[in-house]
């Protein structure tokens, strides 16, 4: 399968290399001069943009520009593909930006170069159709992402947004306030305290405009950081009444 | 070694268990009618109050309160230790009303039935010396403690208080914060949404007096929980900032 990966930055050279793996033959392009992983072969732009799948793998607060940029330029017989961490917003701007008959999917592999440290086997991946799903290229992807042993998720983007603003988006807010806080080891750690700060090091690890966007972008996320202090005052509430008894 | 555990709740009653499996000929006094663990004797109030070793293992808000009704009942010759996750208020209150020639240890064992769930090996258990930690009898339990090979950790009651509370009573007002926001599972979890569902159900597993009693108990406690509240505070800030660019 030839394959084109448009941007290398932390997750794009890790995807890039997931799938040279996997036996795809691959084409990245970044605007720097990112290094290339084993196994990937770099791309002019418009070669990256003309593969028969293409992957963008930029930051979501930059995907809209490029897509303006760029989205009349993708080949006519392209099946294009999107990997933010969010999925409403990608989706309208595919289908504002790209020519309405590419074929298009909202994907988003749910895991990075820390968490997918040791392999990448078993964990999710979530497909957000755009184009229609009884596609054979619609198919052809799935069935990709099976070979690679991922746990494929079909839902809407509606679905994986509020999921995902709950889940991941609430993982890298406590991350954030963790290490803001300035969390750092113990000896007398518990096994708990020792999870939380692995938690806090791999959120870390990912570029803060990745926390932004998952804050920024997602509909869900304000509602759910208002409901993460709701549970503090909670929580403070009932420790004041403990202690006036 | 005879040893003797007052209080068989969830942590006694576990901790009891540990000792008999180390060799310890264990006998147990509680209240009211819990089931004894494996290997463990019922003994009277006063048997177990003057055994040659005794761990108290109530709740940091009741140790007080035991301690005014059962101190001066306590063997003459009786190596007195309490269990309590906080270790300031515990050692004044065994100092206030134990009868001074006794031999005292405050110790706190930084694990429980969840996190030693697989064995205790390794684990860390703080000693802060009461009497003299010269003395053979504090050094026996020193070695019991490495003969049952957890990491020995010795310290002031100050240094383990203000350590404790930015990690023990970080990770409980996480865990008992995420479980008032109804944190619940999700096929999209990422790898660290996962781990930090797993803190939350091993922090909601004890018993919610604990959970008080870390946060009331402890002096450090309460700047720890305003940094927390700085801490969230600074990446709404951040986020705010973001939006407005």
């Amino acid at each position: 399968m030839d394959v084109g990966v448009y941007g290398l930055g932390r997750f794009g050279t890790f995807w890039a290399a997931c799938l040279a793996a996997a036996g795809c033959h691959v084409k990245a392009y970044s605007r720097s001069e990112h290094p290339l992983p084993e196994g990937v072969e770099r791309g002019s732009e418009d070669e990256v943009l003309s593969s028969p799948y293409l992957f963008f793998a930029v930051s979501i607060s930059s995907f809209e520009g490029v897509l303006k940029k760029v989205g009349s330029r993708i080949g006519k017989n392209t099946v294009v593909m999107d990997t933010c961490s969010v999925k409403i917003l990608p989706r309208r701007w595919m289908k504002e930006n790209i020519p309405a008959d590419r074929f298009m999917i909202a994907t988003h592999p749910m895991f990075g170069p820390d968490s997918g440290r040791n392999g990448i086997k078993g964990l999710p991946i979530v497909m957000c159709p755009i184009s229609s799903a009884e596609d054979e290229r619609y198919r052809d992807v799935k069935d990709l992402f099976l070979q690679m042993e991922l746990d494929v998720l079909e839902m809407s983007a509606e679905e994986h947004d509020e999921e995902a603003a709950y889940s991941q988006g609430v993982t890298h807010f406590v991350g954030r306030t963790l290490s803001a806080m300035g969390m750092k080891p113990t000896p007398i750690a518990t096994q708990g305290y020792r999870s939380l700060m692995t938690i806090v090091e791999q959120t870390c690890n990912d570029p803060i405009q990745l926390f932004y966007d998952l804050q920024r972008f997602n509909p869900y996320a304000k509602e759910m950081r208002l409901s993460l202090q709701v549970a503090v005052e909670k929580v403070l509430n009932a420790l004041r009444r403990e202690e006036e008894d």
